[in-house]
């Protein structure tokens, strides 16, 4: 695959990112992905600082390349991980689920790269003006949280190659080795992929969660509380609590509770849990190691374009 | 751009499908499209059948080049639509909102190339189980009406290249030459293109259409009647009304009324018009000919192919 103005930035050699997923990128899958030479992700919404340290330590010793934290800014623990990263020197953070003016200044201070997770051209640009060194644009596709716009990765891709001129990373549906050369083609200078390592043999994740992914048809997911805090999840009876809760004009956060993607991604449970996953889980079918899964997309990315 | 199998069926230079378009897709857009080497298609969902067989005449008249018709399935004119495209002897049809079973079969016995639209890789497989000769599958970001499942462009393609041996067209969210490049490299055999053609000088779309196009963001259009037939329009008071109606349980039928498309596409009725166009429409910052849309994306398409 081609150098791009993002592998440059963050000295990798492949230009994947992996999303930082809840109870699903702990240390195991982030070393597993920067060694195989993509860009691993420490999820650290699931993590209190402590276990974050603990993750960023393991991360060190199991792999000499680059690899990042992502952290979602609304977390209660925000401040503490922002801490817990600068003391441990991680070299790359991706922030998500806020401003990207709250914490950029304060590592860019420190030589940290930061990345931003937006959902929309609009937010790319605030970052560019933030001061924030790359961006990761999130279509409706996605697995997980998702922005209220409900803008796909088709439409976005090009539209953030003309609006933005720091490097980005396209997300949301993809999972095969020629969509990564299908976004370079429209002018992203990278991808960044959850679902497919999400159900990598390094995944932190249950296996029941896994199997859901692989048993996934293309209408297996659905965007739901989209006046709340829009997320796309498998299609459960707890998905189907939440339709009939926002019918009903229950009290939401009452049906929600607390710890539901917890013990759904990472205690299996498919009724009552939380399985965040994004539309192309519909693609996948199997659950390989972190390492195949790189030989896969780069054999289907030399596929497609000798096919071109 | 490169041949494909559905150029060598189409009998088109360009592996570029113009959508069918309510009020937008008459003879003039076309007979334009098929001279410049796409394929032009006549959309007949606005048309009674003697108006339809007009602007096949006008076609037969302005190109030498195959050209098509889309009949929606469930239109009330859709019997009378079949009779008057057979006996003109129209090279192509396009079906779609309806069973590929209907028609299909007619159609075939004298001659006539069928493709049928879809949103799902499901439906996909039963239109190349009912003799389809190639498939349009049309993704959640998509203008007009769509399907349930709330697919992406970007996850249908792959999946649809790896189920289906017949041709296939890839279609939502496309308006950059560098899109039809992604696409072919994710597998599908051409494009489809509507909003950035609905824009265009030889559209028989109300200028005021045109412009809410041009003025359009990422963010201008949604999906809505999710319940009753879903449909991206741009959101002006007409959708509100929608939402509202939706939301207090107004009857919805009563507040659709009768013609909004015609209204808001044909007569540019801005506020009580029901302006159906796609996500892409944030691209999209002018109004061209034909002749200039396929120039700028043969460049846009080569110069994508050459930084790959």
């Amino acid at each position: 695959m081609k150098s791009t103005k993002l592998t440059d930035l963050l000295g990798i050699k492949y230009p994947i990112i992996q999303g930082g997923m809840v109870w699903v990128s702990g240390h195991k899958l982030a070393s597993a992905v920067s060694n195989e030479g993509g860009l691993g992700v420490l999820g650290a919404g699931s993590m209190k600082p402590d276990l974050l340290r603990h993750h960023i330590k393991k991360c060190k010793n199991t792999t000499s390349k680059p690899f990042a934290v992502n952290i979602p800014i609304f977390s209660a623990y925000s401040e503490e991980q922002v801490k817990v990263i600068i003391e441990e020197k991680v070299p790359i953070v991706i922030t998500s689920a806020g401003s990207p003016k709250k914490y950029t200044q304060l590592f860019k201070e420190v030589g940290i790269i930061v990345g931003h997770v937006v959902p929309s051209v609009a937010l790319g640009q605030k970052c560019e003006q933030a001061g924030v060194d790359f961006v990761v644009v999130e279509g409706f596709e996605a697995g997980g949280h998702n922005g209220r716009d409900e803008t796909t990765t088709m439409c976005l891709v090009p539209q953030m190659a003309q609006a933005i001129k720091i490097p980005f990373a396209a997300a949301g549906g993809i999972g095969h080795g020629s969509q990564i050369l299908a976004c370079l083609a429209m002018g992203a200078d990278g991808v960044q992929i959850g679902t497919k390592f999400a159900c990598s043999l390094e995944s932190s994740a249950h296996i029941n969660y896994k199997n859901e992914i692989i048993k996934a048809t293309e209408s297996h997911t659905a965007l739901v509380l989209k006046d709340l805090m829009p997320v796309r999840i498998a299609k459960t009876q707890f998905y189907n609590d939440i339709l009939e809760a926002e019918k009903s004009g229950k009290d939401l956060q009452e049906v929600l509770g607390k710890g539901r993607a917890k013990l759904g991604i990472f205690e299996g449970d498919l009724d009552q849990g939380e399985l965040e996953f994004g539309q192309i889980s519909g693609l996948l079918k199997n659950c390989l190691s972190v390492s195949s899964i790189f030989d896969q997309f780069i054999k289907e990315y030399n596929q497609a374009k000798e096919d071109l």
